[in-house]
This record gives C-alpha cells, sequence and structure tokens, in this order.
C-alpha cells in the first residue's frame, strides 16, 4: 500500500477546475488551497492565499488542473470470487440455464463470499479498491447483499468499515440484504423480507454497520410491497434510503423511495414522469449507472433529457459488481456517461462530486473544495477538464490528496 | 521511463494461457520459459525445461498466467493537440459546423502536428505509448496521417520509429498519407494523391521510413480509384497495403486491397459478402476497432458471424487517435471486443496476439511464444484468462518481458 503524508501546508501553482469550489464555480488559474490540521483552509486566488506558517509544507502544484477528490456512489465492492468464466459462456454461446446449472449467476458469488473468511474478502476488494484510488476516489459506496444472512452480511459490512480505515478513505455502508433470495428461502420470499426487517437490519444498525440501506425492487428482485416494508423498517432505525429502481421495467420503485425521502435512485432506465417528479420534490439524486448499461448492452437509455429539465440533480457511479459491471474506472464511467447518456461535461464532473455527495448524504463535508471540508481533492496533468471524460481507459498520473493526507505519487510505467 | 533488465534465464511458477504457444495450444500448469540471449529457447511443462545455466537467472512467476507479449496492430499515435473540447461542444448540443468553426475536426489535428516540433511531438506521444505499454503491449502499429505533406509526414513517422527505439517496443510504421486532403488541396484531391505516390511515398520509402502503406477509404476520405492509386505506388515500391474499409459505408474496398493482397482491412463495420470472400482468399485480417465503434455510438455491427463462418483472421486495436477513438486501454478494447461484437474470449486473445501479429506481417517473429522468437511475454495476477476480457477498466499489476527485457514492475497506487 502507498506511503501517506500529511496534505498540510499551502498548495500552489493550481488551476481550479470549473465547479471545484461550489457547483457553478467558473475556472481558476493562479489557484492556491491552503490545508490546515487536514482541512481546507482557503482555496482561490493564489495572490489572495494566507502566508505559509513557519515550519509549514509549500507545495508546488506544477500547474495541475484541481478538481474535489472524486466519490463513486454506487458499488457492490466486497465478495467472494469473480465471474470472468460465466462470461466466457455466454459469449460462448451458453444459455442463462446452462450458466445457472454450472454454478453461475449471483449465486455464485454469495456462495463464494459466504465461504470467504472476512480476511481473504478484505485481500479481494483491496486491489478494487486501491484501483478506483488510484484515479482520485476520495469516498465511496460499498453495499452487501452477497451475504443473505445476519452473520455473512455482517462480515460484507465489517470489510467495508475496514477497507475505509485501512485506506484512509470515506466509506459509506449500505445495507443491500434485499438483493436476492437466498437459497435457503427459495420461495419463501415474505419470510426472507421478514428477516432483513425484524433480525438483520436492526442487529446490523446497532453495531453501527449501516448507512444506509438499499433494496433490489424489480421483477427479478423484490415487489414494491417487500421494497416498503424493508424502507418502513429503516424509517423506524432513523437509516435513509436508496433504491435499485426501475433497472430492466417500470415499478414504480422511484416514486415509492421519493416518499421515503430517499437518498438516491440508481440505474433508473426505465422511470416515469411521476417517479421524476417524486424525486424533484423530494431531492432524491439520479445515480446513472452506465458501465451496467454498456456492460448489458442495454438500449432503454435513462430519461436524461427529462432529469436535466426537472432539475433532478444526476451522479454517475461504477455498480462495480461482478455479474453485471466488473468496471475498475470511474473515470471510463465518465466517459460512458457522456459517450451512451450524452451528459455534458460539466454534468458529468458534477456526477462524481456535487451529486453523488448528496447521494450519500456527504455534501456537508465533500464533493468539493471548500472552506472546512476536509482536504479531499486531486490534482490532474491535464491542460482541462473535459479531458477527465474524453480521454478513453486512461490511467492519469494524478495526485490524489484523500482526507487531508497525500498519497505518494504512482509510479509511472 | 522505466528500468529494463535483461530477461535472459529460467521463467518457472507459470501457467501458460490456452493459445500461448499456438493459436489452439492447451492451458499448462507448472510451467516455464527459457530465454537465452532475449530468445525463447524453451517453452513448456516445468518439468522437461533445460537446467539452469551457471551464472544465470532465475525468475520466479509466482503462479502468474502468461500470455504472449499483446499488440496493437492499429493506432495513429503521434499528433498534436488532443481534441476534449471538441467532445465537450459536441455534448453541449454543437452542431458539426460549429465545431468546424471553432476549429475542430481533423483539420485541427493537422494544425496542431504540423505546428509541433518533432521533440515535442515525442513528448506528446510517450505517455500514450505508455499507458499501452503498461498493460502488456509489446509491438505497437503507429500511423502518419496528421501531417499531409512530406515534410509533416516524415516528422510523425520518425517520432514513431524514435518511440520504439527508446521504449524497446516494437513499432511498425504505416504511411497513411492518404487520411485526408490537407487544406492547401482543397478542391483538388487527384492532385494531392498524385503528390502521395510520386512524392511523398518514394522519398519517405527511401528513408526506411514505411513499413506498410495505407488508405482512408470512403465517401467523406478517398474513393476506390484513389485507394486504387496509391496501393499501386505501394506495389511498386515493395510496400505492403492496409486499407481503412467499409467504417460508414459499403465501398468495395475489401475486396480491392485483397486484390493487393492486403495485410488488413480495418474497421469494415459495412463489410459485404464478397469482401470477406476475398479477403479470406488473399489471407487478408479483419481488423476490428470496437473503441472507434462505441465513441462513435455506431450500431451497425461488423459481420462477425460470416467472418468467423468464412475463417477470416479477426485482430482488435486501440484505433487511438484524437477525433474518433482516444483509447488508452487495449485490454478495454477487449472487453468492448466482447461485450459489443461478441468475440469470444479465445477469439479477443487471438485478435491481440496471433491475428494483430500477422496484421502486421510480424507472424514470424510476435504473437506467441516460441522457440526462436524474441522474448515477449507477459505475467498476468488472475486465476484465468477470460479476466483478461471479463475486468471493465482494469489497471492489473502485470509484469511484462519485452524484446528480451523486462520492465521493472509497476508499484502499485
Ligand atoms: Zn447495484
Ligand atoms: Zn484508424
Amino acid at each position: 500500500m502507498t506511503t501517506m503524508h500529511s496534505a498540510d501546508g499551502l498548495w500552489t501553482n493550481l488551476r481550479l477546475a470549473p465547479g471545484a469550489t461550489t457547483p457553478d464555480s467558473p475556472a481558476v488559474d493562479r489557484a492556491a488551497i491552503s490545508v490546515v490540521n487536514g482541512s481546507i483552509d482557503y482555496v482561490g486566488a493564489e495572490a489572495l492565499a494566507p502566508p505559509l506558517k513557519p515550519g509549514s509544507a509549500m507545495h508546488d502544484g506544477r500547474n495541475a488542473l484541481v478538481t474535489p477528490g472524486l466519490i463513486d456512489c454506487h458499488t457492490h465492492l466486497v465478495y467472494g470470487g469473480q465471474r470472468a468464466n460465466e462470461f466466457a459462456m455466454r459469449l460462448a454461446g451458453a444459455s442463462y440455464e446452462e450458466v445457472t446449472r454450472a454454478g453461475g449467476g449471483i449465486v455464485s458469488s454469495v456462495k463464494a463470499t459466504r465461504a470467504a473468511s472476512e480476511a481473504h474478502l478484505f485481500a479481494l476488494a483491496a486491489p478494487r479498491l486501491e484501483a478506483l484510488l488510484s484515479e482520485g476516489v476520495c469516498a465511496i459506496e460499498i453495499k452487501s447483499g452477497y451475504g443473505l444472512s445476519l452473520a455473512e452480511e455482517r462480515k460484507q459490512l465489517r470489510v467495508a468499515r475496514r477497507l475505509g480505515e485501512a485506506y484512509g478513505v470515506t466509506v459509506k455502508t449500505t445495507f443491500l440484504g434485499a438483493h436476492a433470495l437466498p437459497p435457503e428461502f427459495a420461495g419463501r420470499s415474505q419470510a426472507y423480507i421478514d428477516e432483513v426487517c425484524t433480525q438483520m437490519m436492526p442487529a446490523l444498525a446497532a453495531e453501527g454497520l449501516i448507512d444506509a440501506v438499499d433494496v433490489f425492487c424489480e421483477t427479478i428482485g423484490f415487489s414494491l410491497a417487500e421494497t416498503e416494508q424493508v424502507f418502513l423498517a429503516a424509517q423506524q432505525l432513523g437509516l435513509p434510503v436508496k433504491l435499485h429502481a426501475e433497472q430492466l421495467s417500470d415499478m414504480g420503485g422511484a416514486a415509492l423511495a421519493a416518499r421515503y425521502k430517499a437518498l438516491s435512485c440508481d440505474h433508473i432506465e426505465h422511470l416515469n414522469a411521476e417517479g421524476i417528479a417524486a424525486m424533484k420534490a423530494s431531492g432524491t439524486v439520479a445515480v446513472l449507472l452506465p458501465g451496467a448499461y454498456y456492460f448489458l448492452r442495454d438500449t432503454h437509455m435513462p430519461p436524461i433529457h427529462a432529469l436535466r429539465d426537472a432539475g433532478v440533480p444526476m451522479a454517475v457511479a461504477t455498480d462495480h459488481n461482478p455479474g453485471t459491471a466488473p468496471a475498475l474506472s470511474l473515470l471510463l464511467m465518465l466517459n460512458m456517461a457522456s459517450t451512451l447518456f450524452r451528459l455534458t461535461v460539466p454534468e458529468a464532473l458534477a456526477g462524481v462530486t456535487h451529486h453523488a455527495a448528496t447521494a450519500l448524504g456527504l455534501q456537508a463535508t465533500h464533493g468539493k473544495i471548500a472552506v472546512g471540508y476536509p482536504a479531499n481533492f486531486v490534482l490532474w496533468p491535464f491542460a482541462e477538464a473535459a479531458e477527465l471524460v474524453y480521454w478513453l481507459g486512461q490511467r492519469p498520473a494524478c495526485r490524489v490528496v484523500r482526507q487531508g493526507r497525500m498519497a505518494q505519487e504512482r509510479a509511472r510505467s
């Protein structure tokens, strides 16, 4: 792992990207950032920066472009195994049934996750997290949902917490017990949802392992009524909710989620006008997941124009998961959000900063470079902000300040 | 740049990927590779490997999966400027005319390339090349085509040669003078093609700067007759040809190229049955460029089934260029070839090894791990070969042996 140093001191010779300090802030050339005790003390024109304190460090930005630390607001990062062979089988022409008979599908991830020790799960997730961190991610959401029992969901959520501590990155944990029906509850969906609501969620919440609660609301997942039952249980525990909504069909999940003041509705390829209006009214963020759209060869685009017209904030995330989005690059998701969904460059960048922060309830501390915020920012070797979105499969040599500490620069190969 | 060491010695504890030694070779566990004077001296079961010579190095493969060095057989890697702002303008709704009025389009790349010194062009291309090398690329094709005059095409091709020398990577240069009509020849296409054939090509060939000749044959490029004129000139100089064929429309370019025994026809989204048969007969490789297909939001797939049925070898490349495929990852192109074009995993891997070598006329020295071949192979931290294709936007920590030398391991961030 990387050596980390305090980022305290004065960072000079920077160019602030548009939107770096507030959603609509203009680009600022010859800018500086002052970091004191790991927090932003000043950001703006270099000429107006406070003087360097005696003994404090001076950091030459070398004319880098600066953005807030990136935020990946939807991932399933912690799981056992991977599903490359399933991918290969499908390409070789295997049917869904053949893949299932060969042990594929989400069941295989549940099995591998349950079989792995906490230490092994950590070791498996660590390089995935490192890939995301290496391109400027400073906060990340990690869902459970491959354990599907109290003990196994706990194991996943504990790994998520430990990743945050080990890497000095902000981790928001989301309890997704209602991800799939575990094999031992086959045909007893209601009984499993009862278990999720009355046993798993209260216990894990009491252990401080749940920052938010999510449901996979879909014809192949859980029903609207089951979703509401989970939301009610979350509400009683004071936990915010999110929803995997309208990915494959229009279930009306977004409108329901908005009634429960959901932080976000995610995927939303089939979101309808009522859902959009409800999300706008409740301040719910639309989380776009172009990697899953791409990987599944989906052709039904989320209603971007209508979301834009309604003023619903749009975030962009990897949806990293072994079945439908084995995505290890948030920058690639930016490109896909623009190429496939036609987000403008400012929209795409707000989608992994401001709006991603809101989707995690982190808007008071993350998503912009603002006085009093923990120091989370990235120095990019780019002439202009559009390069964050334009290059395809890039590996920029960026410098990352994460929670007031800076990682050693990544060596160029 | 990376420190390089001789790769001579015995590499043990390897797993050979399927297809590593011949197109149909099976996976071999507990394998070894012996490298002598930078060339493969042995590859196969560890138990049958020759004894380590005294004073020779022992390299522990740590159970890595091994493939041949990857080959990117279609790039436009050397150019001035970039077109991120043009990308941003298009997303913001600018029309083609508005982009052109703002100085965008291929003309902007020609202008920026002409304005850059040879040293500056080298410095701009170097990090792009490094990105590709870091994921196991050992041979690469680099086209000219942004200079469009004798002196400016020479500058591009010299940079391509120098990149090969500086990085110890096999570079094949392709003269693409017939890429676009330069502004000073506006309305005089025939005069420019005459210049290409009678002035530029002979002079650059005499300087040893041309390994192959290519044309952009398209309604918005050059006609079939102009293409044939260029091919004839190449034939007279003993230079092999390639073609940007049937990307946007069916021009009949592939059949023409096959008549000239072209090494490859590239893009070929609109390739017809006659072209497929002709390519099969002439041994011409079909180079698939899924990054451009993706970036342009094309929906007209190349005829993969028909190519497969006909037995036409298929390669996969980045088509790296600033306008339609700013792609910096050949691994991402593998994923796109499978996800978008439904290549199987073995087809995708053959597409960046065996068949990519053939597309460059390098099949006698590159594309497999074979006795007598220069040592070009990659050690991957993967359980199975399908992971090369499955992960999306990955940055695997691979170890690369390139032309008998090994790069220092890339540091993990
Ligand atoms: Zn998800
Ligand atoms: Zn090309």
